[in-house]
């Protein structure tokens, strides 16, 4: 486990890259948006990574993610901060969802989010160019995966939730030392006052997408699955999206991939699941529009995918259709039966989140928009624990005769 | 992840044997407790397992538990179930324990601890063994991983709790489809319960060491340690002893791999660690006993802890003294700092019965008892979010003019 955190490695970042216009931006300094207001994107030397590194080489070392180096943009070792970013497990789910259906267990990593991916990678970069002081908008796990390494690294932390975010995360954050306020209202107000202190210059601006680097670690969740499918991609990718960084990160994974000649030119179908209740990539995508507008008085169970505007809204909508996948909607009834079922019957407790891409599963399965017969990879991007569950109010009193019968 | 559990197997299993007696007992078949009244040992034939697995055959295998499998009792494959049993990551804790000392972290397990170990095998011998209907007294993590994996395999299972388990994990258990019942009363009253119901024949009794093969899973916890360091093991290893499976299987394991020539003689000193409100163990060692009394009106935070009978009682004395460890106990206070510390300052949050290891080794630190120089190992058995944390209750109102000094 500690392998890949020790050795020394080169970096092969070349710069960054805006994701609209193509304009360069130096490696090695600080950025937020690009000019253009636009997600940056990190590029690298990829003839050198493929020189440096083979398939074979990186089988052969822990299944961590820091396994990943080349593809990553810490440059020093001693950067690096950790809390055991495992690999994530498949998980097969037959009653509830058929023979060739795996979930990727994302709930497992530190903090119990796969938002541990992107932090750990932003918070390493951000040790890497100076920043003190960070704050952040949040639905819950990305504060709590920020907290945690922030703390680790000694930065400090100020983050920024809506209302009615579950008690949960809202203490997981402050346990794990930042300091967390809840607001009234939705994660893009939180983002507003987030973007009010960075310019002001209190604080550097955390928010999805706004450094370039989260997406970096989510892309690890790319490069995990062509590893574990034995260099062939699944056919179709099912992917709770918010602000979208995972779906993005993927993307960028396979790209890199077949650049490097690990992979093929075959792509995953992917699917961009929302609730119905909060879905203006779904609008966005069945109107053919470049850019969703903001969803109004948005409402639903899955909280990390309440995201009323991403600012990535163009980099989600491209991949999907380049992908020959779709935007799809859920309600929260189909959440929630989603989740019981799987539970139930296959004994694995999703996140609303997961249940909502096993709820798109299943509704994509009856319009013949998936066969059974393909191989189908679900997200569950965080451990079904951190959510409310139905009351189980049972009692006995151990003093009375038991009605065996009845247990 | 998955070539682990499809590839053929022979299994090495030639007996059982009395803890206590060494009376021998036939594989394949089902048992409960000896006829002594004592935990059953699985016995391998070792000199196979080596003439069939190297270190370096087992070293380029996948790395989750099944890796292990020559060394596990199931003899089919088809009876495996799996939810997903990764290798646990050691994380570093520098800043609330020194530079030298790893938390083994067991909350990555499905279901969120290391109860899934054990009862990932036992649900599977069970299944082999053609059982249909399992009952168990829990202080919730059992339980939990009880119900996750039979109900993966369609075993009915009924579940009683102490009434003061936390609601997250009796939720828990409903959900994954188990019957739960809360019982005015500790575990061992559970457990007399299950014991009855057993004796009418309407169950098979799944308490802890009860069954044979919890302690063959958790036993792997023992041989990832030696692989994870590279086949010398740690010092010194802080294990949150209840009923102690983990800690005797632990032990089990180094004496397998010893015998396989894969380890030396040296042990780690073994550490049982208990809440002073709940110390049958420790009072038991220090008085030199080779048996633990129940231990009366017993009340600690840390709940996986609180055990105030256990069956195998002489099997982690034996243990213990045999490593030159020693059982100790901590007060609630301290656990409560340990988590509060290791979450504020490294960032990771453990499992009260994890904080109590941690408060465990700093009293050593203090006594002198161990050296900051040894490299340590700490249990943290279970995700942090399955228990109580304290309210954050900052809040601020986007519609007035926010302080941002004050933030
Ligand atoms: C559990 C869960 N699933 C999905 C998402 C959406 O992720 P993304 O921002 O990559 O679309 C989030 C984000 O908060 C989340 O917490
Ligand atoms: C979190 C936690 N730690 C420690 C223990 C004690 O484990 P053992 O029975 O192996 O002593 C338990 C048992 O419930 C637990 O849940």
């Amino acid at each position: 486990m500690l392998s890949n955190l020790t050795a020394d490695r080169p970096t092969f970042v070349t710069h960054l890259e805006c994701s609209m216009t193509g304009e360069r931006y130096a490696a090695d300094r600080l950025h937020g948006l690009s000019r253009a207001g636009r997600p940056l994107l990190v590029r690298y030397d990829l003839d050198a990574v493929g020189a440096a590194l083979s398939r074979e080489a990186l089988t052969a070392r822990d299944t961590d993610l820091w396994r990943w180096r080349e593809l990553l943009p810490v440059r020093h070792t001693g950067n690096i901060v950790s809390l055991g970013e495992i690999e994530t497990p498949l998980v097969p789910i037959p009653k509830s969802a058929g023979p060739n259906v795996l979930v990727k267990d994302e709930g497992r990593l530190p903090t119990g989010s796969f938002k541990a991916r992107g932090l750990v990678m932003a918070v390493a970069m951000a040790k890497e160019l100076g920043v003190t002081r960070i704050a952040m908008p949040t639905n819950g796990n990305a504060g709590a995966a920020l907290a945690a390494y922030a703390t680790r690294v000694g930065i400090e932390t100020i983050v920024f939730c809506p209302e009615d975010t579950p008690e949960i995360n809202v203490r997981e954050i402050a346990m794990q030392g930042a300091r967390v306020w809840r607001v009234n209202g939705l994660i893009d107000d939180c983002g507003a006052i987030v973007g009010k202190g960075a310019a002001e210059g209190r604080w550097f601006d955390f928010s999805t997408l706004k450094e370039p680097y989260r997406i970096e670690g989510k892309k690890t969740m790319g490069l995990e699955l062509a590893a574990q499918f034995g260099w062939e991609l699944p056919d179709a990718i099912f992917y709770p999206t918010g602000g979208g960084t995972g779906l993005i990160g993927m993307w960028k994974a396979f790209d890199e991939l077949e650049k490097l000649g690990w992979i093929g030119s075959k792509r995953p179908r992917m699917y961009a699941v929302q609730a119905s209740g909060c879905a203006p990539i779904v609008r966005a995508f069945e109107a053919g529009e470049e850019h969703a507008e903001r969803w109004e008085d948005s409402h639903t169970i899955a909280m990390g995918i309440r995201v009323p505007k991403a600012v990535g809204d163009f980099l989600i909508l491209r991949a999907v259709r380049e992908s020959g996948g779709k935007a799809l909607g859920v309600g929260d009834p189909a959440i929630l039966k989603a989740v019981d079922d799987c539970a139930r019957r296959d004994g694995l407790l999703l996140c609303p989140e997961g249940g909502a891409t096993l709820a798109a599963y299943r509704e994509a399965l009856r319009t013949g928009e998936v066969d059974e017969e393909e191989r189908v990879v679900l997200f569950n991007c965080a451990t079904g624990l951190k959510y409310p569950m139905p009351a189980a109010p049972q009692t006995l009193d151990r003093h009375a005769a038991i009605d065996f019968d009845a247990l």
